[in-house]
């Protein structure tokens, strides 16, 4: 079903957590009568139904023959007072798979409807609790890989896009009522553009301009940078990989009992999200099939955030490395370079031969290592992460508002296209209700971001990503 | 670190839920201070810090610099109403793995510990929240792997064993107290054993033996059943192993959302969780290597619950098929036999013979199956479950008073071994103080079963094996 169509007064109920074995699982409802159709299945009924808003009640829960299913705090919100700003209870028990899915099948049998994706979230929107920007970013935190990532994430999450995108809007609107009273009652026949001082919008301008601007960087955080690993055969692409993906396990592995599966497609540096590439060796093919596999590694090697040279220092440098990272690997139809770290690699065998100076070759830097022993692989992490880092324009961007989405990039785009037009057809002495169409034209794109006149299908869009329960 | 080592007074946090991304997270704190400790990390202290028991506090969990990590509901407990008895602060986050680690590095920041395994449980189990019995049953639904299993370990946590062992306590304690009465003020000067009527204890007695015999059908529901596939080479066990697996997984498939991975190593028969095993390819052989692999074959299935013995029906039962039945799998050094389900495959081929009576193999049925098509797959399981169901006695003891351990098992033997001494050493004529010895043995296997007098090594062994969270 689409979350256009969820039905918006069922009570929902969904599993919150993941069904594995874990201290504690919760199976969260929500919905007009939902604290009845709960207590309908809960051991201390009464208290349930007489439960304040914001309380805990301690019990079990039922099945229908009055055996026990297993212990519960029931978390008791009272509309409008919730996630959803309707009535809703949340259920916590010991977090047994098979004790949460009897929970789960026990509350649909009392009347509950199971959720649809994001539909949560989607009846905190629909009910005025978050805009679009806060709904997505409540997705966002979710899926965040890093620490960078949440921090994005949560400045999102508390409004801080929100509330740069209605400030933009504010300008915009008092900018068109002003703009309105003269069409309506013009002091002369002629209601032109001289009538309206552009620079009265100029700021709304320059805060979407800034604020389209962050995407390049706020993509890094939300899709994760690409990073691609590429070298002759046997330069040790393979081992690279393992030990890049081994060096951000490290990271985590400190912590207790905690499971690492979440990240082991993906790495992390410094903070940033990084999917890494391992391509397939480069180098000059008779064979058709490879010399596929070789242009795909060319492809991506182009389209990377930054690219990993990887050089087998005990062959040296030769005329075939040279060539690629000048022309082959370098360079996509548009002439854009990636940024290189050369890898020199093998420091740790007899035979080395000394580095070449990165700058020669049109490389950032150049960082010797071993990926069989481990040496040096922290330093060739940090250098890519400095690359990084600086496109994602430093450390210290979190707490000013930022995209967090491509939808929302396009929609910021928009509205910086019609205040340019109107800009230009003020300069024109364009009629003021042409000028007025272009403002109108540029609040409607905002409004699509933050959820006020947001299509159903980009909402569709939007909540069908999200996991059940959220 | 020892669980009896466990340091009773640090404020401790950890997370509860599995690190993967999910609707919700919950990082749970507990101990004296740990409110104070928490609200130092919450965005609004001051209503944390002034919160009653069992309510919600909705804020932001911000770093040590201010900057928000996650918004949460925190909900507060105030001892002693509480799962350990002490302070406690849940905080439920959006479940994102980043959010959710955060928050834990931000609370060990702040001031807590990081618990170890099963620490909340043991918090609670010293603070007389909950006995042994039920602190096991915790661990016991977390690892429920179906809902036959769930129902049993809900039983014991709503302290079904407890009381059942209390019951029988007390009648000991009351003739031990009748006992010392007559060996402090004895009415004539021998005090024999005449003096003491063993009826009184009788109904102790009773009481343990029905509890020591639950173990054999409770230990399939707390270990899983093993099912043990046996048969020719090439007579379809992969197929079969891989058919059965896939019905299990097929009942939960229907339900919305959930991950199924905690089911794919074992399967589910009728709420009897099972250890499906694929024995290699039954045959005599020359080869020392497969020998040894068709040896430990033909002890898997002697040591099976169920044994599905499966033949190829285009072929018929051969004479090795009937050795194997006869001698070679059924039938350990004990001479003890597993129940058999002969599964007639490949039903689905043209030239399938006709099935012979499963009676004159030994066998208790016989289902006619493709392993390939799936047909009668679910009459196979329905067979090999009502074994395991009249094994585990029958579906109804959910609710009575039933054995979850081993370790429980050992320590009611012990119990019913002191008592039976009782007994004979009162027909005997023994003294009153060996009777009386007697009972004090029984007494403290009891409290060993429900924590009064349990041994520091075996609390170690009994909270060592939780989860960390829990």
């Amino acid at each position: 079903m689409k979350p256009s169509e969820y039905a918006l007064h069922d009570p929902i109920a969904a599993i919150a957590t993941a069904l594995v074995p874990s201290a504690l699982g919760i199976v969260r409802t929500s919905g007009a009568g939902s604290i009845e159709l709960a207590a309908a299945a809960f051991s201390r009924s009464e208290a349930l139904l007489k439960a304040e808003g914001n309380t805990l009640v301690h019990g079990w829960i039922l099945a229908e023959d009055g055996s026990r299913i297993d212990e519960v705090m029931a978390a008791v919100y009272r509309a409008p007072r919730s996630f959803t700003g309707e009535d809703s209870v949340e259920f916590t028990g010991h977090g047994g798979p098979a004790a949460v899915l009897e929970i789960y099948k026990r509350l649909l049998q009392a009347g509950f409807r199971g959720a649809e994706r994001g539909e949560f979230t989607f009846r905190s929107f629909v009910h005025g609790k978050c805009d679009l920007t806060r709904a997505e970013a409540v997705r966002e935190i979710i899926e965040a890989r890093t620490g960078g990532a949440r921090g994005r994430a949560a400045g999102r999450l508390s409004g801080s896009l929100e509330r740069e995108i209605e400030e933009a809007r504010k300008i915009i609107l008092s900018a068109l009522a002003a703009i309105e009273v003269e069409i309506e009652y013009p002091e002369d026949e002629e209601t032109t553009a001289g009538a309206w001082d552009p620079a009265l919008t100029t700021a709304a301008l320059e805060k979407l301009k800034i604020l389209e601007s962050t995407w390049s960087s706020e993509r890094l955080y939300r899709e994760g940078a690409r990073v691609v690993i590429a070298g002759k055969t046997n330069a040790g692409k393979s081992s690279l990989f393992n030990a890049l993906l081994k060096e951000e396990r490290a990271i985590v592995s400190d912590i207790h009992g905690t499971t690492r599966d979440w990240l082991e497609s993906g790495s992390d540096f410094a903070g940033i999200p990084v999917n890494l590439y391992d391509t397939a060796g480069i180098r000059h093919t008779a064979d058709a099939v490879e010399a596929e596999g070789v242009q795909r590694s060319l492809n991506l090697a182009s389209e990377a955030d930054v690219l990993i040279y990887l050089v087998d220092s005990t062959a040296g440098m030769t005329a075939e490395d040279r060539a690629l990272l000048n022309e082959g690997i370098q360079g996509d139809a548009t002439g854009s370079k990636a940024p290189v770290v050369i890898a020199w690699n093998k420091a740790d065998k007899p035979g080395t031969l000394a580095p070449p100076e990165p700058g020669s070759l049109g490389a950032e830097t150049l960082v010797q290592i071993s990926a069989k022993t481990g040496t040096g692989i922290s330093d060739l992490v940090r250098a890519a992460a400095g690359i990084l880092m600086e496109k994602a324009g430093g450390a210290t961007r979190t707490n000013s508002a930022a995209l967090g989405s491509e939808r929302q990039k396009a929609a910021v785009h928009s509205a910086v296209l019609a205040l340019d037009h109107a800009f230009r057809a003020a300069e024109q002495g364009f009629p003021m209700d042409a000028i007025a169409q272009d403002l109108e034209d540029a609040l409607g794109a905002l409004g699509e971001i933050t959820g006020e006149t947001t299509p159903a299908d980009i909402l569709d869009e939007v909540f069908s990503g999200f996991c059940v329960g959220k």
